[in-house]
């Protein structure tokens, strides 16, 4: 999994009847110290989240299938959270 | 999932009996501002997608059993929508 | 599986159910001199770690399953033991 | 998947049994243009090649399974293809 | 599956039960002209490997069951074979 901000939504016509009404997010690394890496991804929206959102991401099949709730969803990366706070310690 | 461009398909002649048939695209991953990274990979097509379309590309073997509709195919990299927009706020 | 460094517990309000009283931990790649490589994740404690810890993460869903005992956990990075040594021979 | 170049054929003696008289082959990623990139893979034959040849390689235990005809194959790389051609667009 | 070589015993006290009396090795990517890539991983020892020794890595969750003869592994990188050449053409 990896801590991302969400960028932009995704709009895609012609897709896959599982991506019917569902969101899509792009998604910037999100690096320690709160700048964007180099990293895109594209994400299905598992918990309502929005452009500017800290979130935290996992990649891989099985994940979206758990958080869709079917088996075998054509998806690979998915956000499982929203992030409020990374605490690093002092130093 | 990332997005991507397709940039050329691919003739293979000797092949494995799981792609006779299907059409393989390569793909270059599309940046945010509309440029194209060094990622390149080499896509089933999923929905139809020809040269120069933006897709959006998932990289598991489950998306491609699911978009095929068999089991344990032998690839794991399928275009799965055409992305029309990705809706950047102004910044 | 790599080695890697815990630099900061991560706070997630809104997220999936399974993470419910879960541990989130950032950490970083460990390269073989001791220093911090680029690489950062954010793992599912598996072995009580805490920050500074030196650890062993596994990065597949089968490991989160097999760590937490349920199928199909939507995480797919996991931290699976304390690394005390990498015993490099003389040279 | 990704294109890939033969450039040498890999020779084990100890190995686990699985492996036993299957043929194992070094590939390096080719780019669009014709180069090789940095990426080195071995991968399983699956489609008799040889060194030299440009051919696309899956990257999936799935994969393996599928084009061996066993299950949980201890090999997550194959040759599944040879490329005869990548169709670029006059540019 | 990459090339790689042995570095160094990876010594773990705290570690998931799977772990208990099992060999784990830092390895580093081989490079084609024989030296290490930046590449490091754990893995865990399928073949009875030591420092030193030119290994076949293999890097996923199936092969890492199939290689310890148990399902659901918490490990997804595993050593299959000792590589003793790899021939390249004249050139």
């Amino acid at each position: 999994m990896i801590l991302a901000r969400v960028i932009a939504p995704v709009v895609a016509s012609e897709k896959h009847g599982f991506f019917e009404g569902r969101k899509l997010l792009l998604v910037k690394e999100l690096l320690p110290g709160g700048g964007l890496g180099p990293r895109t991804l594209v994400a299905l929206d598992g918990v309502n989240s929005g452009v500017g959102d800290q979130v935290l991401v996992a990649k891989n099949g099985g994940a979206v299938d758990d958080v869709v709730g079917l088996k075998d969803c054509p998806a690979n990366v998915v956000i499982v959270a929203h992030v409020d706070q990374v605490r690093f310690a002092a130093d």
